[in-house]
């Protein structure tokens, strides 16, 4: 393959000339730019990016760490990756499934300049492992964590979760039943939380009913639902981890003849596009400005700025399943 | 930093082998393995992998084409993913919301050797353009293409089109409005190609409803709804261009007190999980193996190898809605 020194043979110039040429810097005579274009265009010759990031020190790529593709993951993923593309960098993927050696590879790929930064949606290995990694390059995530060197865009689901409380409460009911995501998670604990202290401020007995933990899935709502037909001592309103299993404990209540909100209410969580769909009350969480946020974090990060954050807030979205 | 030579000179042994301690490449004795690597975890020493994949022409990225996130582009880009990461790729995202430069940043990506492959789910620029870049490196696509040089994984639509229309004339429907999706695509021409047929089939008169071209988006299916309310002559099944279509469809005739499959039937396209929450009869399209064979595709063509195909079918799911 044709090289600079060939080509600045070819064109009488010097390799530099050539150089600038290619990168489009600094000043070079038109007639000079023409004739060593010519010859670039008659070689087909190809500058290798790797070569140019090499020296740049910039690969132009943020890698996007995920356990896997769930809506409000993908909600993240398209915000993230048309704010990076408006700037002119892309996003590779790694999917982990929780595997920690899978996640350290991304970790490695910053550390190996293979990435400018990296963004654990959520996170594999512990905190203290990754805090390691910071120095290659920018980290941030959408966990809470407690760390001064990895920034985060997370909301506090305390509040959020209040809101649905609150709603269910003015509503009337009050036999609540919780469906929890993944129990090691703060996202969870802060749920948990909200629900303990609504139950003192309006002095409910907050081990009346069963709570449900590690469940997330569609399928797991049909199982609820399934549960709630069974059991003699019925719960009226279901706090549930996400719209996705909010909608399987919806369809499957009702395929069963049950009328929702008349035998029991349903409150959803995200305000994904299936809660629009099937009419479910849900708490709408800003994924989509999280995620815009994690991009400017970042640009702060690698270059200095201060690019403002935007507000994030949850909101009530009443609809029919309460 | 520390660079291959002052590791060399610390550890008395010549650059070669401390490439071979690296690299894990060929015979080193064990002391001297050791004492070398002593060194290098010593002073840190990162090799840059994009001078590695420099010299062995290989990024393990494969840049994947989407035009934006969609139910089934996620189905795609997940299936797609894992079966990469499997064999120790990982994926670049280019979403194009078919911006053709944005395409062609990919393809000189895959030209400049950044990535080593590229999938085009959906192409912005046409076949000639894209076929300019085969030489570089392999070039699959989700969509019909006529071309010796560009693999696709597509499936012919009038199959998985004439599933739906078949079983909805054995259920008695004679009234049909098919909305169609982009109109320019090949997909479409099969899916109208499959309707007139079948109306021949049938004799029944093909012109005797509206038919719709551009839609596909959950508020198009909610638009058609109100439609079907204000006309006078209303049709009594509609063939839809995917699944979320066919939800805003069904779900918002309900809100208008419309009973489905009684007032009109609707069959859906994809078989996603909405689908299967709404109880909508579809047609199985097997995305999730088309992704697959496309990987497959990208090894065969990378290594020369022979790797099998997936067979791929459609199937009709029947539920609810007709």
């Amino acid at each position: 393959m044709a090289n600079i020194q060939e080509i600045a043979k070819l064109a009488g110039v010097s390799s530099a000339t050539v150089s600038r040429v290619i990168n489009k810097r600094d000043y070079v005579s038109e007639e000079t730019r023409k004739r060593v274009q010519a010859i670039i265009d008659q070689l087909d010759y190809v500058p290798n990016l790797n070569a140019v990031s090499l020296k740049k020190g910039a690969t132009k790529l943020i890698g996007m760490v995920i356990p896997s593709f769930t809506d409000s993951l993908n909600v993240f993923l398209k915000s993230f990756t048309m704010m990076a593309q408006e700037h002119g960098y892309n996003v590779t993927l790694f999917m982990t499934r929780i595997d920690q050696d899978k996640e350290l590879e991304a970790l490695e790929m910053l550390r190996q300049k293979k990435i400018d930064a990296l963004v654990l949606v959520i996170r594999s290995n512990d905190w203290k492992t990754i805090e390691h990694y910071t120095k290659y390059g920018p980290i941030v995530t959408w966990q809470r964590v407690e760390s001064e060197k990895i920034p985060s865009v997370f909301m506090n689901q305390y509040d959020g979760y209040t809101l649905g409380l609150e709603h269910l409460y003015k509503k009337g009911y009050r036999k609540f039943v919780n469906v929890y995501g993944n129990t090691t998670g703060l996202n969870t604990q802060s749920r948990m939380l909200a629900f303990k202290d609504f139950c003192e401020r309006y002095e409910l007995d907050s081990h009346e009913f069963r709570q449900f933990y590690g469940m997330g899935s569609r399928q797991d709502g049909e199982k609820i639902a399934h549960w709630w037909e069974e059991i003699e001592h019925k719960p009226d309103a279901f706090l549930t981890p996400n719209d996705y299993f909010a909608a399987g404990l919806l369809t499957e209540a009702r395929r069963s003849g049950h009328s929702i909100p008349e035998d029991f209410a349903i409150c959803g969580f995200d305000n994904m596009e299936i809660a629009h769909l099937l009419d479910i009350t849900t708490i709408h969480y800003p994924v989509y400005s999280q995620a815009e946020n994690a991009f400017t974090i970042i640009m702060n990060k690698l270059f200095g700025s201060n690019l403002p954050l935007l507000d994030l807030d949850f909101h009530l979205v009443e609809r029919k399943t309460t």
